[in-house]
């Protein structure tokens, strides 16, 4: 909550909702959806088995909830826009099913790609085991340390032959962060992806660029994230 | 509800729960109690298949909270003693092996016995099929209507031969209904069970001696029952 408050959403359009706070909200709603979903779906979606625990088997019901909560909030029909990650894709492809037996539009997703971890590997920047990432509260010398140590690069073996033959930019992780998330100037994006591809830009360099405009993120990020606690009663959903 | 309160229940004692109503309550609980029973506990002791929707699967958890839900709004361990029909004993045997794993004691359980249906048929008077019973909102016609037409006695087949043999209380009826409920004098249900048994009380007379207990406690049932509506909201736990 706090990172998402200090990103700067406005708390006029943004609510907060959470499955236990607003369960007296969500588990009514939630039952109505689990009478039509059968453990065989669940198996299915999630490869789940007969040794799951029946709180992962019912969770999906509470996650479709958020898809028509706006129908009910304000009893009439409204179409919902879900933007998640790829690996909650099996909750939404339910919810898709179920939703029109109970009168409410299907929800239409926009799917996020995962940022790749330092490595290069694909999959979910995590806090666990080997991927490496960079973190909201990493300072400044932790982000360069990381890049310099961890950060998968698509530049050559040698100098010489980045220079004759270039880098690849498409699997450099300082480059892909770039392009995902941290150069906001398309044209300067364009740029760095020519020259890097071509040779002229070196790996060291890109690199140094990268950790300019993270360090440079993370830092203002933390600052607004100092003030998001005062903030957090103003986007959570009232009820 | 309304026949709990109408049956003389203390407010002030006296707190119904409601699982949708109550969610907030409830469902923060639940899911710590559902992430420590598998599909396989649910499967073996409720019969049910992949084919079982999961709120059904689920809804154990659910059913497992007020065993517990006076330590949590108490903030101390309180034992709890369930009085409960024998249809919802899988619940609490599932209670019983997970709440010493979350601190708190097992609850005890008070297993009723159900009240037989007309016909005598073992099992739970139902609205439903061809159980036949008799409802709270049945009028004193009603009553005696459905007793003399289906209420399976234990009387024998003739005048001559009940008076020769007796008749069997064990499984009439009328008597089973006296015994259970309707019949507060202990004295004079041992004098009936024995002049049956003996054969000087007739089964037409038994039913009669029925009708008349039970009708008067539904008329007077009935009445207590219009004051219900407006005590409600004293009996529903406040949060």
């Amino acid at each position: 909550m706090l990172d998402v408050i200090a990103v700067g959403f406005d708390p006029k359009k943004t609510f907060f909702i959470i499955n236990t706070k607003h369960a007296g909200l969500l588990y009514p709603e939630a039952i109505k959806v689990a009478k039509k979903i059968t453990f065989s779906t669940i198996k299915s979606s999630f490869g789940f088995t007969d040794s799951n625990n029946i709180g992962s088997i019912f969770y999906t019901s509470m996650q479709t909830v958020p898809s028509f909560l706006p129908s009910i909030l304000k009893k009439k029909n409204i179409p919902c826009l879900i933007p998640h990650a790829v690996d909650q894709d099996n909750h939404f492809r339910i919810t898709r099913d179920i939703l029109p037996k109970l009168g409410y539009y299907k929800p239409a997703s926009i799917q996020c790609l995962f940022l790749p971890p330092l490595k290069g590997n694909l999959g979910k920047m995590s806090s666990t085991g080997d991927f490496k990432g960079i973190f909201m509260s990493d300072s400044p010398q932790e982000i360069k340390n990381k890049i310099n140590k961890y950060a998968f690069s698509g530049g050559m073996a040698t100098l010489e032959e980045h220079r004759e033959k270039g880098g690849n930019p498409d699997v450099d992780v300082p480059f892909q962060y770039l392009k995902y998330l941290f150069e906001e100037d398309d044209d300067k994006l364009n740029k760095i992806e020519k020259e890097y591809r071509e040779g002229k830009l070196l790996s060291g360099d890109l690199k140094k660029y990268a950790i300019e405009k993270i360090s440079k993120f993370i830092l203002e990020h933390q600052e607004r994230r100092k003030e998001a606690p005062s903030k957090i009663n103003d986007f959570i959903l009232k009820v």
